[in-house]
């Protein structure tokens, strides 16, 4: 196994308490660009913004931390731009922290004729067709010069389902190109700004993923494990039974992040699961199609039944959306196709994620795990 | 001819200062939701909202008074909906003035089938084929219905180039209609917080102008006179002349309103010529499709030449997009296709034209006119 010094001095995690009901835990993420209150859930900024709405609204909105794509972002503008604009925080005027994936599962399913070797993938770009070729190396590279606080190692991303044999190579191949991402992010002088996390895969078979787990573990070095290849189209429970096996083989002390997640009940889930990090376009891609996250589920704007309605979309949010704007009002911009319906929509998804976790950790603290599951349970049961 | 005295008690314009170097002039128009300095040039809220940006991005623009379209809010969600909400502020959260338009100039432009009679317009909306009919008491209504601050009278409006005949025959119709539109606001009770103004047809011909000019002014009670009619294909050098014939025969303590007006140096043009407010919807769609206004004429942000340019839009400009932004990053929106960029372009106009028509009244103050037209004709020549 290849071992290495953390090399980042900025970057730390701390666990200020763990529950005695559940596995969860309240943490402080330190990075360059700031704190993360933890358990967490990250807006995606898929192209280096999140979709339809400015960096202040996703700021106000509440959120501490945003990902960003290394596919798109490679592909266009280039990580040499983002690079001379002084990198991705100053490119998008984004002053919190932000992760970038490895663009491993972009590549998986964006690209086309992609041809996966022991060197590392070649693919064409979904955007003019060109041929590109990425490595661990390279993926830690473009991540370097994109400037993020968290970079992602790249992984081989599978299908679901998969056959078992398929599951374990993608696995041992994603092991590999770990510690090889691990060594290239040790040897760049920029990653002494920036944590290197790794990646558990194993889909949906419990002993390759808790293989895949050991592997990963024992490479040392890692700022946070996360946990990918999920939420791919599987089953809730065996979303939840995968972290249920991965979550006690990894480093306790070391931040945990569950890939792709991020509908109301699943935040809670995985969070009293031992989660400490989500992230998911789920919440601004229903926002952009008029169904908006509530306490009591999903409401769908668009339907005649809010015509009238002069209630905000909460009663008890303080987002902009719902201070301001009726749910008629929003309706209206929707069936008009006016833009702001969007981002007021966006603005109130995030808030809503915001609170949710803000309520994760007030049930954390308290012992309350048990009654905010069945809450987000009964609201959320199978619309996701 | 048809006289009442003017019945709203909040609605006020007073002249601070006219220049000697032209017709300029300085003014505050005072209305029930605040005052607005003029010459003002007012953003289009056309369906309720200001394309791609939230009332507070408006307002933070530097705007004082939107406009929005009473045909397409009467069509959807309907006026009565929006009076049920507690009205057009209300309705899109925006404070400050309103002003709404009759609708004329949009069942001509979009609905098709129309039929005009001396008792008004049937026409079919252009969403659903649906039959309506609009008179000028019916304009009244939905206007007062929505609860705006300057209401504007029914008007017919006419393709450009017309036949004299038709011009002649549409601005009698229109100064009838301007009469009947005064009876029935003097009789509504919303009236008594809602502004009338009259608007002045005539087409390209100046003799129709002059005469439509008298007619309308002589009705007498309105608060405010419109020139309506232009910006509708005909050369800038015919806007301006009729701008001219017409200014001189309206009552110089109202305010003069030029409809459909909004290019830059269109603006500085008319405001030297007496005009005291204009609109357009060129601003906003101008950055939907990338065109940012700048002192040095339209920037094309799409163009190659930006993909690394690390400059704000324009250097010397107070707007959310060029405090944060550079022109490589807002580029990129658009060639990725991402709203934020339509949003950062809009600020960005909207921001433009604010402070253009701050420099046009700080050049009617100081009799700096001349310079200003030089500078903007040099910009603009030719362009909008």
């Amino acid at each position: 196994m290849f071992a290495t010094e953390a090399p980042s001095l900025s970057f730390r995690f701390s666990i200020a308490r763990e529950s005695d009901r559940s596995r969860g835990r309240l943490g402080i993420l330190h990075t360059p660009h700031g704190i993360v209150r933890t358990p967490v859930f990250m807006p995606v900024g898929t192209q280096g913004a999140v979709k339809c709405v400015s960096p202040d609204q996703v700021e106000e909105a509440g959120a501490e931390i945003v990902l960003a794509n290394t596919y798109h972002l490679y592909l266009r503008p280039g990580h040499e731009i983002v690079k001379e604009m002084g990198g991705l925080h100053a490119f998008m005027s984004w002053p919190r922290p932000i992760l970038t994936d490895s663009g491993g599962f972009q590549v998986m399913s964006m690209s086309s004729l992609r041809r996966v070797t022991e060197d590392g993938v070649v693919f064409r770009s979904h955007l003019d067709g060109s041929e590109h070729f990425i490595s661990p190396e390279k993926a830690i590279m473009i991540q370097n010069a994109l400037g993020s606080d968290i970079a992602m190692a790249l992984d081989e991303c599978i299908e679901y389902p998969c056959d078992r044999a398929m599951v374990a190579e993608a696995a041992e191949r994603t092991a590999r190109w770990a510690e090889r991402c691990m060594e290239a992010h040790s040897r760049a002088p920029e990653s002494r700004a920036q944590a290197l996390f790794g990646i558990v895969q194993g889909g949906a078979v419990p002993e390759l993923r808790r293989r895949s787990a050991g592997q990963i573990s024992s490479i040392g070095g890692f700022h946070g494990y996360a946990i990918g290849g999920l939420s791919v189209g599987e089953p809730k429970l065996v979303t939840y039974d995968m972290v249920e096996e991965v979550v006690p083989l990894l480093p306790s002390g070391s931040p945990r992040y569950l890939m792709g997640v991020g509908s109301p009940d699943d935040i809670v889930e995985c969070a009293v699961r031992g989660v400490d990090m989500m992230d998911s376009v789920l919440p601004t891609r229903l926002a952009r199609h008029g169904a908006l996250l509530t306490a009591n589920g999903r409401l769908l704007i668009r339907n005649a039944a809010f015509a009238g309605d002069g209630r905000p979309i909460e009663e008890d949010c303080d987002c902009y959306a719902c201070r301001h704007f009726s749910r008629a009002y929003i309706r209206h911009l929707f069936k008009a196709g006016e833009v702001l319906g969007m981002t007021l929509a966006t603005i109130h998804n995030l808030r809503f994620l915001s609170r949710l976790v803000e309520m994760v950790r007030e049930a954390i603290r308290s012992g309350g795990e048990r009654l905010l599951q069945e809450k987000m349970r009964e609201a959320y049961r199978g619309r996701e």
